[in-house]
């Protein structure tokens, strides 16, 4: 290996802004209680005016996978678009300060830093409205040789498909990665993304994403079943590591006929389950790039996850795998 | 009275900036731990690169009490300079979706709305370093009979004091509070900003802040004694409404001879004590503009106090006085 980064990640950076809510104003913004809608500036505006008091923290799937492996020690490194602006500056300070190297600066201009207005309802159930803002002009451009350099492995997130260059700029990457003999992870993101990129992502898998991170219900999207044991029958046949994330039922990774089922460390409390998936991967993904076994990646991940629904917040502090 | 708001705050309007740090960083930075320094952008922005990942959300001392006050069910006003920025436009969100009436509209130009960079150690102490940025051009020509209004009682906090026209508008606040026949009350802060401008607050509670919010230690430095049984003799012979918190030790509130103790609520766990004072000037201020006793008032400020030091954050939620 080089002296590069560990693992690279790729994804939408995005500000989170956070408030409790009633469940009338689900019902009233009109969408999917427990979904993630994509909304253009104009509506997150409105959307911002109807909510209470609320509190910004640095977000986005990958990038709280990514903060989270800093966290823990590796050496990370980070592509995604942040504007110029106060919301930018809080995005990459919060990576950087954890020795996050970021790939990009901050673009002088276009639209703002995203975020994503999360409304938590009184049984604990997050309602996501994301602005992607300056996500949105992530382009292959960015994806240059330098700013990839050679990581040990690249972890795409699915949402990144959903912008304008997604498909293209991912490509890009994968192409990198194959030169830089980089392994390819792709994170499914949420089970809407999957099924609204199911043939790319399956194209995806097959030309060069040798990881698949999943929970239960994006896998099941991207296989096609409805029921997680024709799953594990879909999957049997496939070359890829697929690490896949069950919630209270734990997780399964499998790969090339090797299964491994990590059950789930009960805890007295839930506190909050945002970010459980993110921080279980970031766990994983640390064993992973030491060359742990896949029983010890899965501990790690299930670790860390463990940890991250015991507080307040999705990203996971320092010294969880100490 | 008119239908005006119950409770006008003048204030220092930040944004706080909170992280977890280690006792040694405060050593490095060079502040008194549980200090409040205030810095220029320059610093700001060094202190910022060396603090970790944070999380940001509306603060400032009598923010807090207005913003708690509109959330117990009061009319509340806020005159604050904020920058036509993303902070600015994160405070006045807060504030306004609680209802409160902010007069003041962002300011095109000028320095960038302020922020408070929040360092809490282990210990659950505060080290604030306040970069106030847009609050330090707040002028007297703010302070315009339409909106200062006609409210009930004008809250004027003590740092308004550090900026360049603060003892001036303080002054043309006070000026408009008695043609409006509102109630002025002066909060006290901190005891080092009651160190900075004695002189200014003693004189302001002569001529005209008829009621003094204040802690132990700033009401103790305030009358130049140094314990509370020396403060007690010495306002003995004020015609102000002195507003006295003393953490586990509870609250007095003298008034003209008149004196009430009330004793701290017992609680399990103290989770975060940030914005008991502020809260409890709330609890005390909605009883008053309600006509209540004293000694209600009191209670109404010792259960807002309760609650909010059994929670993260400063502001106060809904319904704790139902």
């Amino acid at each position: 290996m080089t002296d590069d980064v560990q693992l690279l990640g790729i994804s939408n950076a995005i500000v989170d802004v956070l408030a409790h809510v009633e469940d009338s104003l689900i019902e009233q913004i009109g969408v999917v209680p427990g979904s993630m809608n994509l909304i253009d500036e104009q509506r997150a505006h409105e959307i911002y005016e109807m909510m209470g008091p609320a509190t910004e923290m640095s977000g986005g799937s990958v990038a709280n996978t990514i903060a989270g492996f800093a966290n823990l020690g590796g050496r990370a490194g980070y592509i995604g678009r942040v504007s110029d602006d106060q919301l930018g500056e809080i995005f990459n300070h919060d990576m950087r300060s954890l020795g996050v190297d970021i790939r990009l600066q901050p673009a002088p201009n276009g639209a703002p830093t995203a975020r994503s207005h999360i409304m938590i309802t009184a049984d604990g159930q997050r309602t996501m409205n994301t602005y992607l803002g300056a996500c949105t002009e992530l382009g292959v451009a960015d994806i240059t040789p330098e700013a990839f350099g050679k990581p040990k492995a690249v972890l795409i997130e699915g949402y990144v498909w959903d912008i304008a260059q997604g498909p293209e700029l991912a490509r890009k990457a994968m192409e990198l990665a194959a030169k830089a003999r980089s392994t390819v992870a792709l994170s499914l993101s949420d089970s809407f993304c999957v099924e609204r990129h199911r043939e790319s992502f399956a194209a995806a898998i097959r030309d060069g994403a040798q990881i698949v991170v999943a929970d239960e219900d994006e896998i099941n999207v991207l296989m096609g079943t409805d029921n997680f044991d024709d799953t594990l029958e879909a999957i049997r046949d496939y070359e890829n590591l697929f690490v896949m994330t069950r919630s209270d039922k734990g997780s399964v990774i499998v790969h090339r006929g090797e299964q491994h089922v990590q059950p789930a460390t009960p805890v007295e409390q839930v506190i909050d389950t945002t970010g459980a998936g993110d921080a279980y991967c970031a766990g994983f993904l640390y064993g992973w790039v030491h060359d742990r076994s896949l029983a010890e990646c899965a501990r790690a991940g299930t670790l860390c996850a463990t940890a991250v629904i015991q507080q307040v917040g999705a990203r996971i502090e320092k010294g969880v795998l100490d």
